[in-house]
């Protein structure tokens, strides 16, 4: 038994998301039918964030075990002769057998993409939320730093999978501008369903001058979805890095 | 009557080049058919650079004329209305009445890029040739500078359109590594058909240790394509840069 621990990245453009769904191709299905077939027997995987629909990744890690003992290298390169050329796994390594990519997970970092200007390029047009109206973002920053810390994000939650609790610590929500493009950096313990997305919707709110930055305090405290700026579009999100206590390295025997 | 100037962007994936073709979408075809549409009369566009089938741009430049009265910003608007998003107008101007896009640039700006590595990104895939191998980038800058001033590129150009001269002067062909990618910038005063890539197939010989970067001198001296590299393939292409000689702004009276 050896238990893997991969690093993807994808286009999620043409999926369902990370999780397998009833219809539709999803990233998890892809990974699990290519596994399949190199160990003829099923094989779950598990990825540290369930990315949605329309969601890309730079840096997804997932986890599974294989019955027959495999080299890192032969599984990457196995797994990628399966895969389309929109994932792709870039780095496979040897894991602890108790790895768990979605449980060990200290923290994760994703970044949405704002593109402004007139046009859109068509090189950000999968990958960016396009905005042609001017974006104050000094506002914007200033708004983004309401939300570092531990806060109850309850208003920036979609409906969906219950959980125990609401309470995740931003450590950093960094706003950098690169020529047309805003990138928006949040590095937090967790993520609640849509969480960035309402984030980013409410800081764009900021940013046209609909709301002030003081008005995140009361959306915080409203713990109210419907408070909040609408979810920003899922092409402009992408899963950046999964950060880990430690880093073990292991070998083949 | 009013000439204008316009710079555009697009992801030549899927389409046969920017030259109108009997079959298959062009560029040229897409813009000429939107402002037929304008202007309920046929429109002719020029472009400075004759993208081949693949090939993308961030700035090429184009020039038309049209007899409508029209300020440059509704031609944008209306024009990118037309268009798919894999083509976009970033920037139109008025300009002088016998400007013309091709035969008044003074250069061109081209870039090509290689990814290395075991896996190539997918955000990569329809941008960039993928070299898995281990490149000697110092030898290509080698090879690069060899190739660098008046030349007789004749060993560099594929079979098509008869040119009168097969000299052109490259003032700068600059490779820069970028974390997993190897850019290749090339600025002269003019390209002849699939120099480029020529150019770039060559450089990936010498980066894989194939041939010696003094090799590149007998490829020229020779002036036969047969004893050059293989083309590179067109999705690493970028048409970056058009460069004239006065930037002459004009108003709409």
């Amino acid at each position: 038994m050896s238990t893997f621990k991969i690093t993807l990245a994808y286009d999620g453009t043409d999926f369902v998301g990370w999780q397998r769904q009833a219809e539709g191709t999803s990233i998890q299905g892809l990974l699990e039918d290519a596994l399949a077939e190199l160990e003829s027997a099923p094989v779950t995987v598990f990825g540290a964030g369930r990315t949605d629909a329309g969601v890309h990744a730079r840096g997804q890690v997932a986890s599974f075990t294989l019955a027959r003992a495999m080299a890192p290298e032969t599984v990457m390169r196995a797994v990628n002769a399966k895969l389309p050329d929109s994932v792709r796994v870039l780095d496979a390594q040897l894991a602890p057998p108790a790895f768990h990519a979605r449980f060990d997970a200290r923290s994760k970092t994703y970044q949405y993409r704002i593109a402004r200007g007139p046009a859109l390029s068509p090189f950000e047009r999968s990958y960016a939320w396009h905005i042609p109206e001017q974006l104050d973002v000094g506002a914007m920053a200033s708004a983004a730093r309401r939300l570092e810390g531990r806060r109850d994000f309850a208003a920036f939650q979609s409906a969906g999978t219950p959980v125990h609790s609401t309470e995740r610590e931003i450590y950093q929500l960094r706003i950098a501008e690169c020529g047309v493009r805003i990138d928006i950096d949040v590095r937090a313990d967790g993520f609640l369903r849509h969480m960035v997305r309402a984030i980013v919707g409410s800081l764009v709110d900021v940013g046209c001058g609909r709301r002030a930055p003081e008005w995140i305090d009361d959306v915080l405290a409203s713990r109210d979805r419907s408070q909040a700026g609408r979810s920003a579009p899922a092409r402009g999100l992408f899963l950046v890095t999964v950060e880990y206590r430690d880093t073990i390295s292991f070998h083949v025997a």
